[in-house]
């Protein structure tokens, strides 16, 4: 059933009452290891589900508002609906980083189809089932290797076609980026991206790419998730006076660029180093490095910021 | 961590000991309310799994060894690996068809990436899980709809290509099928089906597509997966002088067909009334008959069997 008239969320938890971390599972907070789904529900034999991450720093959520909007219509698009509105949806994440204490937290919303009746294959008949949940903010480099320098590796696995899955709506089929990320390690690199069929440069696992040539910042145009983090390095150039193109990104645009970056929850903006191996020109870059300031001066704006009542 | 030496698996449980179904989790014999994973497993968050399904009619599997020896390639391909050898995980789906005091059974085998260490997002990290489980029997469509005659619609939306996810490699990457589903129930046809880049007619929601034209029948090339049952319609051509062609099927020529069928292990084989409410010429057509009654012949035959002891 798509359509569930809301219902009440629980009271906020006490804070810190699961320390390091919590969950939001059939409607109450519990701790991550009550964090558990039926190897039944579709949102997992047939990965029929969407979700959502935003992140607290300091104590504060960023464009909180921004991720509850894509994940309403993640939702709509695979006709999923969970039985909170917009601010009940809100009050519920805040109450996952509250429970677990968190000031820096990666916080995830999820909906799976469930499990329909038995022996039925209708996917109008399951209940469709809503997750959250708080943990430690999770870099999606570790600081170490963000400040040694990040090596990208480019690999020729394809990214799944937008005409299979709609990558604006955010899903979990990584098969191919869990491959082109084994093809990273086994090379020595430390992460990767995926191409299209024209061999244009998509998306890595959970970031968008972004390059610089001649002062003009780039980054696909399709075939990619529309990343929160994409949008706020969009919208930084547009305050900065940066020339942006969003147009297809050639794999061999990206090897001759200036500087390379990629956006993330996980992380903000973070400069690439090299390219399979290869140095970089500039590392970091003086346009990522102007980005990357003014993203986090950006998640300290109020109208982005969400704090967490910690009372 | 992708080698695992062989563990031991625990002594066959008794008989109906989790009456109507069974799991195997973390190493033990459980009822279905047990069937859970992590939130935080790969297998969800990334759909990072492989699976096999497996049936038993009358007590007794057929082909298990195929679908093994399947499941231990899907597994080799993504690096996945299980604590268990071949005829440990026979004893494992023995054991919870016995437990659940089945005689006609869905029998599942999945191993997911399971859970990185916190903050890592390295895949070989992962300590891989084992899961399996034994349901009644699940016709792919129920028994009055396969008299009354199912009604095949050919989607528009376009299967993950092999470029992106390789379909031999059984896989839970379902969005564009569950989505087929959902523009099949709504314009009141059956089941559906989806097509490749080309517009070939490709596989649906769990079986594979075979028509009948002049005599001849032919099923997809590749792009599809390489069905046990499929394997067995293919093998039952040979056996009974049937003329087959394993190429591209364009939807149209599936149309135009004298007969269609599907194959599935929820049903073997499975003719088909109807595509997109358009009766076709023959229903059930005559070699589509005698394909359906060799199969379930040979599932008698003790090359193919494999029986549970229920004692």
């Amino acid at each position: 059933m798509t359509s569930t008239a809301p219902i009440a969320v629980p009271a906020q938890p006490p804070v810190g009452a699961f320390d390091g971390g919590a969950v939001f599972v059939e409607g109450r907070y519990a701790p991550l290891s009550e964090g558990k789904i039926s190897l039944f529900d579709w949102g997992f034999t047939r990965s029929d589900a969407t979700y959502d991450v935003a992140s607290a720093h300091n104590g504060a959520f960023f464009r909180l508002a921004d991720h509850i909007e894509r994940f309403f219509a993640s939702l709509a698009e695979l006709r999923l609906a969970i039985p909170y509105d917009r601010e009940q949806l809100r009050q519920i994440l805040h109450g996952c980083v509250r429970a677990g204490g968190l000031k820096d937290a990666y916080v995830a919303m999820v909906c799976t189809r469930g499990v329909p009746p038995r022996g039925a294959r209708d996917p109008r008949l399951a209940q469709n089932r809503f997750y959250a949940y708080a943990l430690p903010y999770v870099w999606i480099a570790p600081p170490d290797k963000q400040r040694s320098g990040i090596d990208l590796h480019i690999s020729q696995r394809r990214r799944i076609a937008p005409e299979s899955v709609d990558p604006r709506v955010k899903n979990y089929h990584w098969i191919d980026l869990v491959q082109s990320m084994f093809d990273a390690y086994d090379r020595g690199h430390d992460t990767s991206c995926v191409v299209d069929a024209a061999g244009h440069v998509t998306e890595g696992p959970g970031f968008n790419v972004f390059m610089v040539k001649d002062g003009v910042v780039r980054t696909a145009d399709s075939g990619v998730l529309e990343g929160i983090s994409r949008r706020t390095a969009i919208e930084l150039c547009a305050r900065l006076g940066i020339a942006l193109r969003i147009e297809p990104l050639p794999a061999a645009a990206v090897r001759a660029a200036d500087e390379v970056f990629i956006t993330s929850t996980g992380g903000g903006i973070l400069p690439i180093a090299r390219i399979d191996g290869a140095p970089l020109p500039r590392f970091p870059g003086p346009i990522t490095q102007r980005l990357h300031d003014a993203y986090w001066a950006m998640r300290e704006e109020p109208a982005y910021r969400d704090p967490v009542d910690y009372r």
